[in-house]
């Protein structure tokens, strides 16, 4: 396991990505547009450079944990891009959660330069990413998933084999994001019901997640329902409609009508318009509380 | 632990839990409309009685455990009903899933006898009532739950007090039933995503109920869905639909807007109208898939 | 045309309606629980009587417009109800808004005493009715509805013969209010749209008035949706809602999914718990406005 | 009345414009793809042209009546497009229906060259461009909208000035047809309602279009959804689904939540996976039909 690493993107994710890769014993050469945040992870043992560009050499492995598809396009295609470098054999292994289509265009050019692309968006929060217990999703050509599995299997604790096609494991990303806020929506209804009957919605939350609903998701977003508090945001709004839309325009272009993708999409442009943008997503479950005259 | 206990009801559900109770050294005496079913509780100890009121002394305690509130309201109010029998001190523990509108009405007309309502659905199949794993809420005068109590431990994993009211117990149940179609759909509509996008449903089911969504509800019926596969009922699409119209009809009482129960109404209302009512509740998400022009 | 006719109910319909009959010829015998509302009917030349059973003589024709199902079936059945005098050939006129299903029943009832029923509920105001502008429905057995033509005409601009199951004209009346309601959300979103993009409301309004939609409905409601004035209220929202609440019974006994209705259900039932009850039914368009974060 | 017009868009609406152009003595050149298209215009005293840049002199009037964004784009920018020689004081007038953004973006272009842009899409099918019985929306500089007037009233029955903003006509249109598709879902629905009630659809269809929605859109879409005829489209459903997404795009860049859009896209979407998308968009409405179980 001595493969030598590029990381680009030392977020509240990739941080403690980068330090479980050097736990495993990977050479860990990292790049973050705002250098401060390598602070840690250089004491840690890894090596900062300064473009982009500098994290591989040609035929290498690049991990990308970037905010988004623009961010994403940038490090890739920019000034000191490491796109060109990356070269014959060399592997992206993506893992920022972007949208199918980005996927799809990048493998292409990777493709055209002969090097590999792997989707590999993960399930877990930043708590999950130090317990190296991150779910990872991994789709893209056969060889470059096996050469990468060990790298995966450094960060996380099961690593899923999407397939060959390389937006998969983004479809996959997209969809469970949808099913976290349509449980979201119906624990709202439920719990509203609940309190117009006279019922605690803390005690309904328990009830819940003791019994039908024992996993995270009902778990962790019902108290912050029951309670509606939004604060700080684990995960925002705004990045919340971003997904629905994504998952929207993928459905659009699948012709896959989605009516709770629908209803979902309303209840998050609603809250964006109210100005919760910066609110955790779980606070797109006001909408069915103010609809009800609570509050 | 040597109090007589009345049973009424002897289906997939009420055979298991009467051996429960008289594993736990309960006494209990029998009743069931189909006399023949009592066969194999009657083996096991328990005493078989052919009219709903012989199931109790005045003062003592009577379960029922039956198929709808009709059903229910005919054992204590029909001929030979045990209403007036059951008397001062008495308590009705009523564990079938009613309607809280039949809890409210049951619980008035007990305490005008002298006698207790306590409402008291569970969660769980008939695999988790064998197994005495079932969740059993509880609701009504303080007093009479904790008289019950022992009596409900028998029968499950946990109880969980749902406070004074006798409907509380029942709004919270039907609530967890509104919680598990949504949930039926929203998987729908993702894995038919991503069947649209050339990936197995059987992957995107795995994935999710392994990672984000590990608990019964994802995993069991997650299969179903990906496989589409509705058949044998484990419970009908029918009383999914009653149990819908009973959610949106307390929503409707009590001023509270479920627009995500609408949505599940009009796919459990669509699946009748395809004559799919006796098929399993989760052949609901065909609607999905046949929107989708998927089969 | 010398029948003498039995009027119950002079509320804001009711009475232009006698206006009218009694300008067309007819004899009136006159009913109202509160007596002072005949006043004017019988300066014009109606007769009053004082129990709804004194409006008819056996083998007469009796109409009835009152406020809602419960009124109807109190003055046919309660003490002093017309529904046992009316016998052998008589007409019950039905004109009030009612649920197809209090139509059976009473066709029924009055089947079974030798009389007829005629479901015949109408479109329009009150000026229209001054106007004898009204549109005139009507269903039941086919001689009973000839026989009752006349008195119709006197009352409304058209009649149209809906056949002869009794509930018909009920159905067709519930879905002309559903389609009102569903006209008004349209406009409310378009508006919406409109707004936010900075153009005013009220050109949008009169524009499509003017154009694709240049009837009443939109016209009038335009104006109010447009300028969020909704009082006085021309009929109320808690109307609206129980209008509403029929469709959607009528829509579960006939297996019909409505997936429209149940998104105007609700809007007027998250209007409700607002407290809007008495504003006009055209305030359920308040709740797109607030989740569009207008006002 | 002497101005000198280009045309460019010889199709369905295009054709009978010119010959009403022609009728009100406006000299009139004329651009269409297909050469062929112009012959009948040109009998009736049309110029034909053969490059989009040819139908105009600097600071002229361009009208444009295209299939949809792209041609219009195209016709402006491409290859012997007109955008560069329309020049200081020419007037685009921009009929044909697209979205608020490509209006938005061909405005400032036009306005970095000198000249204006007048968005101006029309409500009103073949038949009524014959007539000359359009309704013409115009938005867009004033002064510029004070030179077409007398153009536009030789198109159409009256002309409705929508502010300067050049997006805000288009915005109008779009809201006009999402009100149309509205009424279509409305009358599917509540027809539906009438047939399971065992009353006939088309009986329902003449009694709303006599009554209460007595204007175009309910007679005539009111006919083809009673008898479930949808060829030979009048206006293609896929063309109804690309409104209905700009309606929605619409929405979301200006935070407008819009269920009923949303409902009606899930319908589209559907009926395109289906394979209707050549049908008239009317046959959105066999979504309701088929989830009741008729047909």
């Amino acid at each position: 396991m001595n493969e030598e690493i590029g990381f680009i993107g030392l977020g509240k994710m990739g941080q403690p990505m980068v330090m479980n890769l050097l736990k495993a014993g990977f050479t860990v050469k990292v790049y973050n547009r705002t250098p401060d945040k390598a602070k840690d992870v250089v004491a840690a043992g890894a090596q900062q450079v300064y473009r982009p560009s500098d994290v591989v050499k040609t035929g290498g492995i690049v991990i990308t944990m970037v905010a988004n598809d623009e961010a994403l396009e940038s490090v890739v295609h920019g000034d000191d891009g490491f796109g060109e470098k990356l070269g014959p054999g060399g592997i992206h292994l993506s893992m920022s959660t972007v949208s199918p289509e980005t996927s799809r265009k990048l493998a292409a050019y990777h493709y055209q330069h002969g090097s590999h692309y792997v989707a590999s968006p993960v399930f877990g929060r930043p708590e999950a990413a130090v317990a190296q217990k991150l779910f990872v999703l991994s789709s893209g050509p056969s060889e470059a998933k096996e050469r990468v599995k060990p790298v995966q299997e450094a960060l996380g604790q099961r690593v899923f084999d999407i397939g060959e096609d390389p937006s998969s494991a983004n479809v996959i990303k997209l969809g469970g994001n949808f099913m976290i806020m349509a449980a979201m929506e119906a624990m709202a209804e439920s719990f509203n019901l609940a309190e117009k009957n006279g019922i605690d919605r803390n005690l309904a939350a328990k009830v819940y997640a003791s019994t039908l609903f024992n996993c995270t998701v009902y778990q962790g977003y019902g108290q912050m329902i029951a309670k509606k508090v939004f604060e700080p945001a684990g995960f925002q709004l705004a990045l919340g409609l971003k997904d629905c839309n994504l998952v929207l325009e993928e459905a659009n272009a699948t012709k896959t009508p989605m009516p709770l993708a629908s209803l979902l999409h309303d209840r998050l442009l609603s809250s964006v318009a109210k100005g919760r943008e910066n609110q955790d997503w779980s606070a797109l479950t006001m909408i069915a509380s103010e609809e009800a005259g609570l509050e």
